[in-house]
């Protein structure tokens, strides 16, 4: 399946599907004189036997510590010293936190090389589409990065085959947002099909449809100042547990968005079946019990300083009026405690 | 005098004359919550009293010591720390290497923070367009940036009357090339008002048409892959001699635009006369004794590397056919090697 960026210029494909690494490869490599492969060294020595015929291989520091500027500057420093130019291609083989830093880099060497980027995660389908790289400072995740977008995607379903359960989890949170940000179709469809378990070979079309929704809530609004927030679903509170918490992303997204339906049907009137998602979350591997006992004031003050939240008594959250129907509201510091401390009795 | 870019999007004014720069501040930063002031630490301490009302002033290195990763971090952390938020406004306030390295900080902090930069020098009249923004690396200059561009350019000229001699000609040396890639109107009159001495007041009307001339040839083409590559008209030899002799950048300039007139004679069958040029440089005070006795070898060496040549027997020369008359050549390092000999011979 091939899904085709529509923003206004710089377009590129997103391949999906299994084995289709080395056609795609070939494709995109043939149109360069030197070609560069940045691939995460945990992913390198899982796959070494199909890297074997790549010349020009770095292996980067694994996931998240490749977010770091001084790993990129060395690569960068490497890159020149084996005579990068401006036309040659980048390749970034590993999973979103690869695909960030790898395509910071490339959007800053010589003011901007090609590059494209091979997903080896479900979370990396988030990052996919929508153009931003980014790394970390000792302040916070992703303070410091570009908007920049690859020539091409190549998301070969079949390095998932070797994620830990923990990082399938992980991914598994986006792709139930993106859902949620769909339709209720989808939702259900989605439901129905991992009720037990996650089973990847059931994934394909929601992975395909996630991007699909990601797509068209990043390119109606390229900048984040509208609708592109709606991506924040579940990610207000999901990024204060994730950090007091210190849980995988994708885990802290789904306790995130179980507190959005909380939110929603108090706030917008709706009737999302809290009890039903509690349960099917919990069965599929998620622990709820993290919401159980929270450190209320401390998660407000972690909401408060997200870059997203300008400083006032509010706290701006996407809320959902319907499945795919996102709608913003600011709520204010001491109702959220309130909502916060009824959301754990209910849960 | 205003300059209105004429990009697709994002334009920017370009405000340049004489006491200026309070009213064009005031009229920035009021549209800001918070604003914070990187100046070149030089600057800062000739023109102290100006910066008096500002809060949030940092002092950053001088000219080129910025340009360079570790502080541009530092500095990044400090602003963090500082809590700037994305609708923050960044001033930038000092020559060509502040503003590259201000913008560059810029355009990475949260993902690009709105700024304007504040040109204290005659040679950042030059970067006051075309939205480069660069940090160097051991193995060479300009080496990592982005593409980003201001909110505003407050040009004011009084800033200029500090510039040590050294730095008037650096700038100098763009004013020409500028002049060159005009018309033979504007060089004329260039010649005729500095024919003895560059005199600041009369300058004026020249950094106006240079920062207009250099907005066509960028404007044209946003991408360096075409007519922008006629900026670099003298720049060929003229970074060679930068590098080797350790010039200053105009310096260097100047040198390598004689070359290209005299080269432009050898192939386009021009008519320049190289005599009057060198006599002109000489008496407001370059150092044309450089060209005497080259070292050419090194010279084609440190040019077949320069990251607008790829790799070949050829080197790329911006010639002219006329004034604002540039014309692309490709010249073998042997015929090259020929031509340098006999223009150390004439010159
Ligand atoms: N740019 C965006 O739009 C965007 C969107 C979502 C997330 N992100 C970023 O992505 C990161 C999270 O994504 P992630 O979880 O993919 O990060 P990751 O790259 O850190 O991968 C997670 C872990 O899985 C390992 N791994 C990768 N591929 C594997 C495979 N095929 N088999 C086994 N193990 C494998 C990695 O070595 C790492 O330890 C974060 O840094 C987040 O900020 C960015
Ligand atoms: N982005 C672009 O398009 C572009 C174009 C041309 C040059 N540049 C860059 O600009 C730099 C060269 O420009 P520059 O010469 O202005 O650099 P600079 O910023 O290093 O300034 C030169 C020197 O003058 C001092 N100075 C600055 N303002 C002064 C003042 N008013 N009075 C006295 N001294 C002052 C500085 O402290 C410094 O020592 C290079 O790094 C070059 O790569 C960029």
């Amino acid at each position: 399946m091939d899904i085709r960026t529509n923003y206004n210029s710089n377009n590129y494909t997103i391949h999906v599907g299994h084995s289709i690494f080395e056609t795609y490869i070939n494709y995109y490599t043939s149109k360069y004189n030197d070609v560069f492969y940045l691939i995460d060294e945990y992913v390198f020595d899982l796959y070494k036997e199909m890297f074997l015929t790549f010349e020009n291989v770095i292996k980067v520091p694994r996931g998240e510590s490749f977010k770091d500027i001084y790993h990129v500057m060395d690569t960068i420093d490497f890159l020149l010293s084996n005579e990068i130019k401006r036309n040659s291609l980048i390749v970034v083989i590993g999973g979103g936190a690869t695909g960030d830093a790898g395509a910071f880099l490339s959007s800053i060497l010589l003011r901007g090389t090609d590059y494209i980027h091979v997903p080896t995660t479900l979370l990396s389908h988030d990052s996919s589409i929508g153009g931003k790289t980014a790394i970390n400072r000792p302040l916070g995740k992703n303070l410091v990065g570009t908007f920049y977008r690859p020539k091409g995607v190549i998301y070969d379903l079949n390095f998932l085959e070797t994620l830990s359960n923990e990082e399938l989890l992980s991914g598994f949170g986006e792709v139930v947002k993106h859902a949620m940000l769909n339709n209720k179709n989808t939702v259900n469809h989605l439901i129905e099909v991992t009720k037990n378990k996650i089973n990847l070979k059931e994934l394909e079309p929601f992975i395909i449809s996630g991007i699909k929704t990601k797509m068209y809530y990043v390119t109606v609004d390229e900048t984040e100042s509208n609708l592109r927030r709606s991506l924040n679903l579940g990610h207000t509170l999901g990024h204060a547990l994730e950090y007091e918490y210190k849980l995988k992303h994708g885990h802290a997204i789904i306790l995130g968005l179980l507190f959005t339906l909380f939110l929603s049907n108090k706030i917008l009137d709706t009737q999302f079946d809290l009890n039903y998602y509690k349960k099917y979350f919990n069965t599929i591997g998620y622990n709820i019990s993290y919401l159980y006992d929270l450190a209320e004031d401390n998660l407000i003050n972690l909401m408060s300083v997200d870059k997203k939240n300008s400083v006032s008594n509010m706290i701006n959250f996407v809320l959902l009026k319907d499945y795919g129907v996102p709608v913003f509201k600011g709520i204010e510091k001491i109702k959220l405690k309130k909502y916060l401390k009824e959301f754990q009795e209910l849960i």
